[in-house]
């Protein structure tokens, strides 16, 4: 289903066939394929394909077509409390974020990992590995994945939370709000001018979100250093993540493969697992389908 | 003085003329020109000649070079209680709306006004006056301005707030943030995505914080619909302010000559005013400088 941004056939046929090749079987959502400029249908017709597919007893687990935008657009029309009691796998991550936050706050583990579009691209072979293991309930970490680089070292456990960055901030004094106390924080995005990577960091740490994190993963921030705006200037992203949250005493690395990455792992949010900040590596501490 | 992006002597050098030829003295701050990436100098640099520039006896009023990114760095480095307690005229607009937020919460009322860099660009004889008028402590909204579009009629009464909308919800979830209760609120932004314009009111509206302004004033969504991002779609800046601000039941206005048009207003903040939403147009109830 397309909880957000709008997709086509072509764009989705490589995930679909992917997951067909494994034994799924897929079922398309009524609305997979609408289009209203930078939304997928309605929010009534989104929101609808959502609420039916956790549903439907037919549905075993719920796969986004892809992000962009409209998942918190969603949230009124939702019944977040039966979606999460229903138990069911549901994957997706960038504007997918938003949905994650909500379910993993009335306790349902959620996963972010690659959506239908991601598949459209070639990828390594261990970011399909991660990806299926999820979806068949193994540890999607063990994996011959590239580590993350230290940024500051140590080892912490807590619960995985986090995703895309702005849609993290957007979360921010509403209900369905990022909590970071005690748990390690998955931070990523795409797409963003340098400045803006700036003024989201800085907003997540005037929010006092970041100071009771237990670890923080960074992915990168895809795209963000083509993205000069010669009316502003720039500084490259490392150094920006490195100047907001290298001051926060806590285990922190960046480049792990997540998100908007050209390979990533598929993770699940809401589990307990282990960051060691050292080796670049994070280990799951719990099944995702406990 | 420059709180936010880099500036060079030749953007502000038309600004400076006309606040010189009015018989005003320009002083510039030690680091006006500083530059390092986005940044007008370091954090220190520009937060120290911030808060020279409320101490200093000889300097009247603080005018802002340039928004672009960095006030909220700022923050942790300011005295804003002092700041705010100097009863000094601040001006600017863009990223200085968080500056604005956090002195306008210490009973100082800020200038939503033209900076230097504004005034290296022809602007209608109008703006001139306005900006002019503000500085002088007379009514600046007695000018010959277009009006605004109404939205939704009717009149409001209430304290003057808001600025540029990706500032208004970085502040949400802070020690400063957009307080709308019962006040006027004025909503503008430039070269934002269609759909983050939509993600950026949705924020404001899952936060709660609209529900119980007097009224709204947008201005317009300067740029945004050149920056249709085809990998996502877009809707029209004003289809999307008519869909997310359009149920709230409070006179509302678009088109409103402010911040990042063509031409605009200069508007005290945190001051009371009237907007008659049929007649597209605030009214001050109060002086600024009261």
């Amino acid at each position: 289903m397309s909880p957000a941004s709008p997709t086509s056939p072509e764009s989705i046929e490589r995930g679909i066939r992917l997951l067909e090749g494994q034994g799924y079987r897929v079922s398309l959502a009524e609305n997979v394929f609408a289009k209203d400029g930078y939304l997928a249908g309605t929010d009534a017709q989104r929101s609808s394909d959502l609420q039916r597919a956790f549903e439907d007893d037919e549905i075993a687990g719920v796969v986004c077509s892809r992000g962009g935008y409209g998942c918190a657009r969603l949230l009124p029309y939702l019944d977040m409390d039966q979606m999460a009691a229903s138990g069911k796998p549901f994957i997706g991550f960038s504007d997918v974020t938003t949905l994650h936050l909500a379910l993993n706050r009335r306790g349902l583990a959620t996963f972010h990992a690659p959506m239908l579009l991601t598949f459209s691209v070639d990828r390594e072979p261990w970011v399909i590995d991660s990806f299926l293991a999820l979806l068949s309930g193994q540890d999607s970490l063990k994996v011959d994945s590239p580590a993350g680089v230290t940024l500051r070292g140590g080892v912490a456990e807590g619960v995985l939370t986090g995703g895309c960055l702005c849609l993290l901030t957007d979360s921010l004094a509403t209900p369905d709000t990022l909590e970071c106390a005690g748990r390690i924080v998955m931070i990523e995005d795409v797409d963003e001018n340098p400045h803006r990577v700036d003024a989201l960091l800085t907003h997540l740490l005037r929010s006092g979100a970041l100071e009771s994190a237990a670890g923080i993963v960074v992915g990168e921030m895809t795209g963000t250093d083509e993205r000069c705006d010669p009316k502003i200037g720039a500084w490259p992203w490392r150094r920006i993540v490195e100047d907001r949250l290298g001051n926060l005493n806590v285990p922190t690395i960046v480049n792990y493969p997540i998100g908007h990455m050209k390979n990533m792992l598929s993770i699940p949010l809401g589990v307990r697992a282990r960051l060691d900040a050292d080796a670049g590596r994070l280990t799951l501490l719990e099944s995702p389908c406990a």
